[in-house]
């Protein structure tokens, strides 16, 4: 059994994958795209896929809901089977020797030796009061195409004047150093994952062991196009599921790509845990085929949202 | 009285911003981010300001609805006061030279010249199809952060050896030749812009000549926010345009940044024009304001989309 993630090894989404199936015989496998993923699913060469949904300060990861849109029908049976929450903090990493005493001398000292700063765009954003501090202000900023890629090229660094903002588990990969701990503005930030599998797969229970339990919630994604010249059709569609008692948590749209202006939305909804969940989300599609030109349940998890 | 759009000079904001203040007096001016548009309209700095909102294959613009929320309440009095739509044509462009004859001998000849290309990362899935031809397969592809400067880097170019893939604004900007034109893979791929103003000005009569003219349909954008822990509250929130005749056309969704999982929904709405659009809107949010947190008016304007 083989479970992909998205790629390089040490990304946010390897970490994420290693704590779902950390007390699993599950091997993690990197891909290096989200197509590559849905693939891998659909054709049974990997069992599941674990992929970034959502940040909770970037909003939602636009490749994911392309895919889960399915245009051109080939992830037929590629569905949602669980979710996991991963707290995103950013390390301060250089590579360290054994003759630069300075390397090792602290934050203050080993800051004035370095010259460039490397990390996904993504991450100067959430950094941004660590790197506005005077220390900081000075150093040359390099874009990166991922936080594991800036541990790679700071590990062959040896002169050591080269800074990466990475996580812990690339710190570990790549053998580097940690100049500062958490140096991310909000201590709150999340990346929510989605594992997809095959309809009729389901996680083995050891999986996601650091997960909340059992939180009697269930969510399901549901994705649907409607005809956008019968006026009324979306409040209508969204309608139905209060009619069933699903409570609306959130909407994403992305273009059909049908026509201009043509939509797909995607309503994520959720609902106390009934002896019949399969039903209620089998009547729930049932009842929106009647209003939307297409609709298609993407699948229904176990809420692992730690309750505030 | 002047418009910022955003820049950099030749990009397509420029092109609406061309289009749409054609007729009129107003002088436009380039900003380099959206931020700055905002900031320019809100201290009366700049009267108008034009910024891309959603385009027809990649969506919706996530750094304006970023700006629309208006987390830090910096921007209060800016409200969107009218769209324009730009078809978006991709050209390849080339610096022309009098000695080199395979320059202005045709795009295959001139193909077996150019060493690589120049564009917007977007750019390339827009035009995947000429991408893939075999005699473009093997050039180089080099991301620029605009079209705009993709065309600029090229036109410094004297060997003649780059192309870059821009518009046709672009082109004229620094004076490039055409080696093939609307090498895009959807020749319906548009841009929808927004007009913002401050909410006591409006756009001057002759502006928008080349819209479709008075189709009678007021569309209003309103962001609002609702207590995520009271289930159906959004379903709730979304019914009260139906209650009120207005059609929903568009839902977006931002992280609201209070806390995590929180988020801020912008909702796209039309009404048939009655003697009192203002009034409607009003009520419209008076009764939202029942039901959300919070919620604010971002405007109202007339639709300027082509009916199909």
């Amino acid at each position: 059994m083989k479970a992909a993630y998205l790629g390089p090894k040490a990304s946010f989404s390897h970490q994420a994958a290693l704590e779902i199936f950390r007390d699993t015989p599950i091997q993690v496998e990197a891909l290096p795209t989200f197509a590559d993923i849905f693939e891998g699913v659909q054709s049974s060469q990997h069992q599941y896929g674990v992929v970034p949904f959502e940040n909770s300060s970037n909003g939602s990861v636009v490749q994911l809901l392309d895919l889960l849109a399915d245009r051109q029908m080939k992830y037929n049976d590629v569905k949602v089977c669980a979710e996991h929450y991963l707290p995103v903090h950013h390390q301060l990493l250089v590579r360290l020797s054994g003759q630069d005493a300075w390397r090792q001398s602290g934050l203050e000292e080993a800051l004035t030796h370095v010259k460039k700063f490397y990390t996904h765009p993504q991450a100067w954003g959430q950094c941004s009061a660590f790197l506005s501090r005077n220390d900081c202000k000075h150093i040359v900023r390099q874009d990166c195409a991922s936080t594991s890629e800036a541990a790679r090229v700071v590990s062959e660094n040896e002169a050591g004047t080269c800074a990466a903002i990475a996580s812990n588990l690339a710190a570990e990969e790549y053998g580097l150093a940690r100049l500062a701990d958490s140096i991310e503005d909000k201590g709150d930030n999340t990346t929510r994952f989605f594992i997809v599998a095959k309809a009729d797969i389901t996680l083995p229970k050891s999986a996601l062991q650091n997960g909340v339990g059992s939180s009697g919630i269930y969510k399901s994604l549901v994705s649907f196009t409607i005809d956008h010249d019968s006026p009324g059709t979306l409040a209508d569609a969204l309608s139905i599921f209060k009619m069933h008692h699903f409570n609306l948590t959130s909407i994403n749209t992305r273009p059909s790509r049908l026509r201009p202006w043509h939509y797909i939305f995607f309503a994520e909804c959720e609902q106390k845990h009934y002896q019949n969940q399969a039903d209620a989300i089998t009547n729930l599609i049932s009842d929106l085929e009647h209003v939307a030109m297409s609709c298609r349940n993407l699948g229904s998890w176990e809420d692992q949202l730690e309750p505030v």
